[in-house]
């Protein structure tokens, strides 16, 4: 026997208990919420086949899928002639949940429903260089409608996500905003603005930068990407300009575009889903932001984009991709969606004290072990506490108490429960608060009943 | 856009909606009860270092993980040089959950409780001949007492299981046995009967095949791998005039073992085991069986395997090993766990119809949209009924009801509420009972009320 590292994997954690307990407390609010309006669960394999993930995510993302290598005869195959990355793998890891989306949409098309509504909680992996919030394996939860191109999605949608944070306590200092935009009123407030329709995707990637480095870094980046100085200017000029207030801003937006069609139709789609939302509880968040750009090139209608008060970054974002989920199928399928950003979320609830003082799952009362000829009636009773839903631990085997009372402590235990022969034969049993370190006698009969209304 | 193959990767399978459901029903009955039992839950990386999984698994297991190639420049330098199978990976898939228990077990020492109880319910990956009920990727749940040799540890564990078995509705004509056995107690069996100590490991893997071959079976293989006739023949008949109720039993090994001081050790284990097991629900479906030896060698104290009636195979076995989880740390540690086969209890539930009529997490109402002008005042009755708890579903667009409730029948929604600009103005909707065809005027401020009564 010899010392390994030991460590989990760089860019990899493990979670002890209550890690995974708070993470669990969080995921399972977030699958009521998205149960409660409707959608349903979707859960795909970690590996997939090396041509379904490549060529998705750009060359840069290419880089980062896990490869797993072939085996056997194949591998010693490709070894012997010219090994290269491709050839040597047959398949990787997960790098996303939309590709494999696309893929079950294609996959299942028969067997669906005309309008798919599912979430996805699953490990993605990104062989990236590991940071401070950024790690190889990561819980994404996708929330995604396909099928329809009404803007009730998105209004159900945006209202999902933010049940979800109101749901976790989510407010006051923690508030959060739901930037929201539209790839249509963004192109043609560029065009607008004189700028080239081939300048476009470039010009946006500078004005995805304006939260990062401000409106002056951005202007000064645009016209660095070509983009003549006048229709910058105008482009920065309008942003200094814009109204807050929603009602006010899609009078401002219609009245600028009102020589593009396209823009209009943008407009509209965004009153729609202001109106349709307006009952939900994305309502009170939600603000227009016409240069919210959101990086994915692939979003082709609303987009939007989760800020809570006082953090930077965003805790989920999404948006309408009608092109990408066809991919597979070989047709056009529209799709609009959102992903809750779990360990952005987690973070900040840890900061602000969000998650409850007891997590479900945590076990509630200590059976302490005094000799071995008592075994038998100690078991007997944590059965019965159990089935009076109570969690109850056993300590394996008998020793002092002092011992059993540091691991209760250990395990953030409160009660004690002290049955030693004696205490067996006058019918009484002591339980211990460690907390208060209080005990009292409570007779053997209703000690389930004693410990059920104290442990909740 | 071309078509793709977009079945899954072979020996992995896509869990739509109902499977997942159901899938999540028995993974948290099992979390419940582990819970309930005092456990922990841990969560570890899919992604290990290779020199953590290479020779844990023996020469076969080695085959059979799925190794991760290294990239950039690392793979570059590996390709250019001499491309050996373990110099191109520097990672591996997750294979089982024992292995990264007994690293987290080293890695954290100094932070976990004297006794680490905990469950991981975790996908695990092999990459192994994908066959009817064998995949590349399964859920492995296990249960594991780390750091007591006390036989309390194997009682709790064994009354874990069983109560997960009931609560799951395994009774009736697929009730199971628990066959109890002890390592100790086969070794000397196997010695009593004359079989040499280093034929025992041999004599263990003919004696594995017990239930799948017979005794006969066993017998003739027994002297293929160089057991005497005579040791053989007595094994065997040994086996055949054991006595079947758990007390005669446990005399009747005491008799025959009265020379081997390990061999009466084994007996009280189990004796005591029987003992504190007597008040759980392990109790009832406990069944000593002197011949049960389980495959894997690591196992030094009881071991177990539970039966399903009219199911060949188990759905779950376990035992004491204790020299397992040491292997990173460097010392001993005992240790006794138990796991679950989810996809045989699966496959069971399916057949005996165990499951619920309805799953948590279905939807259980449809809103229709009859036009768009209605569409705010659906989304707040939807609002509305989502803050009573009831599962919501709005169809995304409006349409004829026809579509809307072939769609509301393909996901099993069994109401659907109908909402016209006339309805609306009466104040009255109209609740449609898809399963029944009945419909009912409600009125519109007592529609939550309504359908919470009937919903769950």
């Amino acid at each position: 026997m010899t010392k390994s590292n030991t460590s989990p994997l760089s860019g990899t954690r493990d979670f002890l208990a209550i890690d995974v307990l708070k993470r669990a407390y969080v995921i399972k609010t977030i699958e009521r919420v998205y149960q409660g309006f409707g959608f349903e669960p979707l859960e795909t394999p970690a590996i997939e086949r090396l041509e379904t993930l490549l060529g998705k995510y750009g060359e840069e993302g290419d880089q980062l899928i896990f490869r797993i290598m072939k085996r056997g005869e194949k591998l010693t195959r490709v070894v012997e002639s010219q090994p290269t990355e491709d050839r040597l793998a047959d398949s990787g890891l997960r790098y996303d949940l939309t590709v494999p989306l696309a893929r079950v949409a294609a996959e299942y098309q028969a067997r669906l429903p005309r309008y798919f509504k599912r979430y996805q909680i699953q490990p993605v992996f990104r062989a990236d260089r590991p940071a401070k919030g950024r790690f190889r394996e990561f819980i994404q939860c996708d929330l995604d409608v396909v099928g329809s191109t009404c803007m009730t999605v998105e209004a159900e949608v945006l209202n999902a996500a933010a049940e979800v944070l109101n749901r976790l306590g989510f407010e006051g200092t923690s508030s959060f905003t739901i930037r929201l935009n539209h790839r249509a009123v963004l192109r043609s407030l560029m065009h607008v603005a004189g700028i080239d329709s081939q300048l476009e995707e470039s010009a946006l990637v500078a004005v995805d930068k304006l939260d990062k480095i401000g409106l002056d870094a951005v202007h000064a980046e645009l016209i660095e990407r070509g983009v003549p100085r006048a229709s910058a200017a105008q482009l920065i000029n309008r942003l200094k300009e814009a109204p807050e207030e929603n009602a006010e801003m899609l009078g401002w937006l219609r009245a600028l575009l009102t020589s593009s069609a396209e823009g209009l139709k943008g407009v509209a789609d965004l009153e729609n889903v202001l109106r349709y939302a307006s009952s939900g509880a994305a309502a009170p968040h939600l603000r227009i932001d016409p240069y919210l750009a959101r990086g994915l090139s692939y979003y082709t209608g609303p987009i939007f984009e989760v800020a809570v008060e006082n953090y930077s970054g965003s805790v989920g974002g999404g948006g309408r991709y009608d092109d990408l989920i066809g991919m597979f199928s070989g047709r056009k399928i529209p799709a609009c969606g959102f992903s809750l950003g779990l360990e952005r979320i987690l973070l900040i609830m840890e900061e602000q004290a969000l998650f409850p003082t007891q997590l479900a799952g945590q076990p509630q009362v200590l059976l302490t072990l005094f000799d071995e000829e008592t075994i038998p009636a100690v078991l007997e009773l944590a059965t019965r506490l159990r089935q009076s839903g109570i969690r109850v631990d056993v300590y394996p085997e008998p020793a002092k108490y002092g011992k059993q009372f540091k691991y209760a402590d250990q395990r953030s235990i409160r009660w004690a429960v002290l049955m030693s022969p004696r205490e067996l034969e006058s019918g009484s049993l002591v339980v211990k608060d460690l907390v208060s370190g209080d005990q009292q006698e409570v007779e053997i009969g209703s000690v389930p009943e004693w410990l059920a209304e104290r442990v909740i």
